[in-house]
């Protein structure tokens, strides 16, 4: 390179586990790397439920994301948000300004979505960003004192009832959760409600919850959920969602639910960069909005554009779709990253792969899933191992050890520090 | 006392340090005892301002009020709003419902005011509420990454300046820490902007900072402040306070700051409990509307109302009122339990006697103010013995502990994990 040669300057979109671990792998190149991100933190957002039940706080799972790159003086942090994408001009499109770039990350993940009736969204809060999570510790906690303080059995009985619509890992999470929150941290802080008493309902459309995982394993999540006070409703439609009440639907029956307190974790809706590519590089789309990327995760016609994360379509040999989990998004990152250390020497790289490394999920206390292929673990040692491996990527960042303080202390005392109700005064 | 007599009834306004210890002085004595609070946590308000200034997350300065009584069966905690106290019929009026009392502590602490400019807070907001210290966060670290993107010097240079209103122990906190977060832990965080080129203005109106120190201390924090990047203006009124500027006089002098950050330190405004104890009980109320109280912290004429805390006004020996600290509350909330016990055994108890262990006052990294009396303490030590009272006090809830170890890491890194832009999302 010879000097005054400007830079390769590779940008990334999202600050995510994708575009994150996609920096990371670039640190050192010959490269200059900016990453933009409508957040001044990335979000460790597999605990996020753990906000939202009053188990940690906001500052523990997120971390600054100027801080991950403060002593490469290469990489710069820039909080805007992402409007369109010129692929012509090799030009990001900001709501205020513009950026250009030789190498394009696209990695700006996914939303929630309510299949048409976003109207729901009101009643039914979706845990996605870190206000979701405190707006739903808010209602949680919130439904318990406002039911201490309810003479009237009816209304009470709605500020215990808990409704979670969707049955996926989120859903399951939040369940197990607000179980051991109702049977356990609870126990004996009130006087007049006993919170053994809430009902907590897990609604699910298809035949099983945790569709992502083999059979057995769903049963043994039924088993562990109902354990923990959960009551869990399979092939059960949400047909509307009102201020304090949802109707569903099973088979030919319908019923209300008389409820204070409803979670949305049912739906996931693609980034609207999608759709900006699909204009601009005329790339296709799946179903779910997701773009179809290449085997080196690049988009046809564009070698010059990645796609990773919740936005990529990447066909496994099954030919379905990888999942949109965070490990997945940390690989193709990684490969991203490498990718472009390659090419920048004249290397051709090889075929993304996606190493299966198994599929982990939480319930609570002594409850998880494990889906190892061969060996599916449930309980106890399933839970260590999701402890692991959530461990061993929370070292990666900084002082988040004492998450894990935490976390051992509210296992041993049961006790969940953080729930507080913020956010808004009392009336 | 016989069975079935129903147990003496005590009613405490406010979970602040107060009350709380009030509380915690009435565990095993034969009275039941109810909490009404607006929040369901205690606020551990001495460290407000590092969760201000992204050192500390909500949860790790606040605690669960239910947790703290969870094993004490004639302890409950209402969270509601008191709006009234009618001393005639023993009762307070909620917002909704109401309560009865056989012995009333009121301890609803303060707020902030802004003689007569209530149009300032919009623009000037105050630290008193953890939701004041979650915009006071994002103002400040929105002001550095809108910097970064601004190519307007003059526009620069307002987001650039930061403008601390009131030089008493929270605006020199305040001050001194945004001074470290300049110099220190955002060094290297930015690719166009120089955070060390920050102006950081402490506007006091007197003519001296931290009036309740000595004058010798008050000349070493100023020392210290301007160490850390702070310029102390004293003998400076704000005369105007607008969206983006704050106008100042000084002596004949008039100053416009152009700035995007203003915060309020300046102002302690009473609860509106004590007009309404003015209105039902005929107290006297001193002119920041404080409740004169008798030796023993009941009101004239009701020695079954205690008013503790900042609303209370007890004069000291030398005629001049005890200040509004948390030790100050801490020990009239202990006096007060005691009491209570000592009058349910026929005893009558002595005159409240303040024991003024020291004033202590923090600027920054081994920046610290003592006032022991004889004694008076700056710099390492000043600051060792502050760290040291508020160990003794936070260690008192539960797992906080982990407090003191994001502090030290804090220390050792000079980073600050908490500084999160949340609550609104960009534009």
């Amino acid at each position: 390179m010879r000097p005054n040669t400007p830079l390769h300057h590779v940008v990334i979109i999202g600050g995510g586990f994708g575009g994150l671990y996609a920096a990371k792998a670039l640190r050192g190149a010959p490269v200059r790397v900016t990453l933009v991100d409508r957040r001044n933190f990335h979000l460790f957002q597999p605990l996020l439920y753990q906000v939202a039940t009053g188990g940690l706080s906001a500052g523990d799972i997120s971390y600054p994301l100027r801080s991950i790159f403060q002593h490469a003086p290469h990489f710069s942090v820039i909080m805007a948000e992402v409007t369109d994408i010129d692929v012509a001009q090799r030009t990001i499109l900001l709501r205020d300004g513009r950026l250009r770039y030789d190498t394009l990350i696209v990695a700006p993940g996914s939303t929630h979505q309510y299949f048409g009736h976003d109207d729901w969204a009101t009643y039914a809060p979706a845990l996605k960003t870190l206000e979701d999570a405190l707006e739903i510790r808010r209602r949680i906690f919130m439904a318990f004192e406002a039911a201490e303080r309810e003479p009237d059995p009816e209304k009470r009985r709605a500020l215990m009832t808990f409704v979670i619509i969707g049955g996926g890992p989120t859903g399951g999470e939040l369940a197990g959760t607000l179980g051991e929150l109702a049977h356990g941290t609870l126990k004996d802080n009130f006087r007049v409600i006993d919170p053994a008493q809430a009902q907590i309902l897990l609604l699910e459309g298809a035949e099983r919850i945790l569709a992502t995982f083999p059979p057995d394993l769903s049963t043994k999540a039924v088993e562990d959920l109902t354990r923990l006070g959960v009551t869990v409703r399979t092939r059960t439609l949400v047909t509307d969602v009102r201020d304090s009440a949802v109707t569903t639907r099973s088979g030919d029956a319908t019923e209300t639910i008389q409820t204070s307190t409803i979670l949305w974790t049912a739906g996931v809706k693609s980034s609207p960069l999608g759709e900006a590519l699909a204009t601009s590089a005329d790339v296709a789309l799946d179903r779910s909005g997701r773009v179809k990327v290449a085997p080196d995760l690049t988009i046809p016609g564009h070698p010059e554009i990645f796609v990773i994360g919740d936005l990529a379509h990447v066909t496994q040999q099954d030919g379905t779709p990888l999942p949109g989990l965070a490990s997945v998004a940390i690989q193709e990152g990684r490969y991203v990253g490498k990718a472009i250390r390659q090419r920048l020497q004249g290397k051709t790289p090889l075929a993304f792969h996606y190493r299966n490394k198994g599929n982990l999920a939480i319930i609570g206390r002594h409850a998880g899933l494990a889906d190892l292929g061969r060996w599916h673990l449930h309980g106890f040692v399933a839970w260590l191992a999701w402890l692991f491996v959530h461990i061993y990527y929370l070292i990666g960042f900084d002082n988040k050890l004492l998450v894990l303080l935490q976390w051992g202390w509210n296992y041993v005392t049961r006790k969940r520090g953080a729930q507080l109700i913020t956010g808004r005064e009392l009336r």
